[in-house]
């Protein structure tokens, strides 16, 4: 057997526009070019193309209609105030993408700066439509799924035929979340015992379609998103598709940053967790200042399990000093209100949410050096170059 | 709001295969043709279409690729010695699927019997090539999904759009379980801690896509399947995609055939589980005889949960007699071999197996009346009649 063919940025071939296209009828939010690359387990990764959004065959027994064999990824695209293109820490939605497709038995090895050269250049393309003010962006959404039959007993768990695709669309959740500028009074939570997200030695940790239509349902009239419980403590382990963190005095003085540990397995390790919590912790340890004035010298995070019990005491004696939500479409989010076995419990807000909040978008936009390389500057692309000259016949 | 259209056989259009029809290279194991029903929030059910079997296209946003909105259900159709076709019990089969769509925010209101006629016309269309042999079958595979965008956060968690569809595939399962004539040792199982099918609050109890792709990877060479513990008890779920019985003896003389009980949620209602308990219960109770000779009077079935501790101590005592899964892929097959914790553990035989194997088989292929109406038989259908006449516009 022939070695598989890497994915290589260097064979892109890219189809403009042409003169005569026309955005379908209610397309219109979304971003006019497509990324696709092919994978077969024979001839491994085959040739990345651009082209002209459309729609995606497959046949009626592929593993992502059966069997839900897909895993996906959420990034943005900023452009800054000079009308650079950004990206937040790409290598970190490209190693838990590999992660996830590890966990579906689909394809998981490539060079990720290859893969990053790729997304450069279809942002690129679509640098004329990215929106430039505080808050927007182009929206990423890289997918990666099974298109051969995943029907029946195979001999292994192993897709034969798989599709890396990136679509992409303006503003998403602009105006979704009143409060989500860390001002105003929050989001509210409706809490879920009904539908459990994610249970040890399930999927939770890992970003599959999985994990997000089978809890669809549970979402309640009047709130923002359901925050899931577990175990009979009532743990929380996320809010919607959102990481969780409270803030909370301690009693040695220190104010503490608690969110859910990721060694459970239940908990998605999100980009913008991780980047708060490297923040935080730089800054407590003095390492590094946080970006931003105004964020105390005696703070503390801490990685544990939160249950409603714990809320709802410290709501009572007074130590629960904010909540909020983080994750990559809201940013952060602060959480207002939580509805509980019946009864609504009001959370403090706290003007340390909207410091994060402005710290994490001041980076994303590259308003804010926090010195660590975390904002990928997009180079701009000459489509003038060789690209598009050769269509390779890629062995299917 | 005009009241939403219900689901109309009589407004079926049929395209036959056009007389240069072609079956595509690898597809040759399929059915020719594929039933599709398109349905939306704002006008219900579309016209159901009867075509040649061919790829389906779908936004890169939609549901069922981003967020596996996406259940199923498995049927076969039979043919007689006599050359009629039949379908087995295909009402259990469309309840079950609405109970999948319902938990998907999916649609789930139509009425069976309309259903059933679409159903029997598809497989009537396939008529000469379904096989008449012990054992083989035409497998239908019913599928219902989010075509529409299942992106961002939306009002509610309902499909704006959706499709129905009904692709076939020849002898599925034939000679991949050389024991699952009920003789021979029987299958071997692999039973899995590392990765948890399905638990309270969860989707373990409802045909959805997300169940099975996303624990694909734990087969291991050299065994037909896992088998799905749960619990610190190391319950026992389910295996592969089957459901699981243990034959035991019990202290006042009975044979008790036990299976896991569905009050947990985490386990599939099986057709032929249910099937089973019926034919068994019903005999016990003296209400009908047992449809073939050999099963003992005193039998019972139980309902409750069995721990692999209790697998190995009742092999140890001598009272366990059998075990084997069912569903309707594999009809009923005997578990000759459990790998657990590093020890392979053997169950024995028990010919009662292969007489409840015998007794379905012979119910679906209409060799046995049951005298309970299980086994649908097909009208035939004259394609010269009114369909293919008129293609209504369908509102999307």
């Amino acid at each position: 057997m022939s070695p598989l063919a890497p994915l290589k940025a260097s064979s892109l071939y890219f189809t403009p526009l042409p003169p005569s296209h026309v955005v379908p009828a209610g397309k219109e939010s979304h971003g006019r070019y497509m990324l696709t690359i092919p994978w077969n387990r024979v001839s491994g990764w085959g040739q990345p193309k651009i082209a002209a959004r459309q729609e995606l065959s497959f046949d009626p027994l592929a593993g992502v209609l059966q069997y839900a064999v897909t895993c996906f990824e959420g990034m943005k695209c900023y452009k800054t105030d000079n009308g650079d293109l950004r990206l937040f820490r790409p290598d970190k939605n490209f190693d838990r993408l590999k992660r996830s497709a590890a966990r579906l038995g689909l394809p998981h090895d490539w060079d990720n700066d290859e893969l990053l050269e790729l997304f450069a250049k279809l942002v690129a393309l679509e640098a004329p439509i990215v929106p430039d003010t505080d808050g927007s962006s182009l929206y990423l959404r890289p997918t990666l799924l099974e298109t051969s039959e995943g029907f029946g007993i195979k001999d292994d768990a192993f897709a034969a035929e798989a599709l890396l695709y990136v679509a992409t669309t303006l503003n998403l959740g602009k105006g979704l979340y009143p409060s989500s500028d860390g001002e105003g009074k929050g989001i509210k939570l409706d809490a879920c015992k009904e539908f459990i997200r994610a249970w040890p030695g399930g999927t939770g940790s890992y970003k599959l379609g999985a994990n997000y239509g089978t809890v669809n349902i549970s979402k309640k009239p009047g709130y923002a998103m359901s925050l899931w419980l577990h175990g009979k403590e009532d743990f929380i382990s996320e809010a919607g598709a959102m990481n969780v963190f409270i803030i909370k005095q301690a009693e040695d003085g220190f104010l503490e940053f608690i969110t859910m540990s990721l060694d459970g397995g239940i908990v998605l390790p999100g980009v913008t967790r991780f980047s708060l919590i490297q923040l935080l912790t730089e800054h407590a340890e003095g390492k590094k200042d946080f970006p931003l004035e105004g964020m105390p010298k005696n703070v503390r995070v801490v990685e544990r399990d939160i249950s409603m019990p714990e809320i709802i005491s410290s709501l009572e004696n007074g130590t629960l000093k904010g909540m909020f939500g983080c994750g990559t479409g809201v940013v952060v989010v602060t959480v207002g209100e939580i509805q509980y076995q019946g009864q609504t419990y009001t959370i403090p807000a706290n003007p340390l949410i909207k410091l994060l909040r402005d710290t994490i978008t001041g980076i994303q936009r590259g308003k804010i050096d926090e010195g660590r390389g975390w904002s990928f500057k997009v180079p701009e692309w000459d489509v003038e170059g060789k690209e598009g000259q050769d269509e390779e016949k890629v062995v299917a």
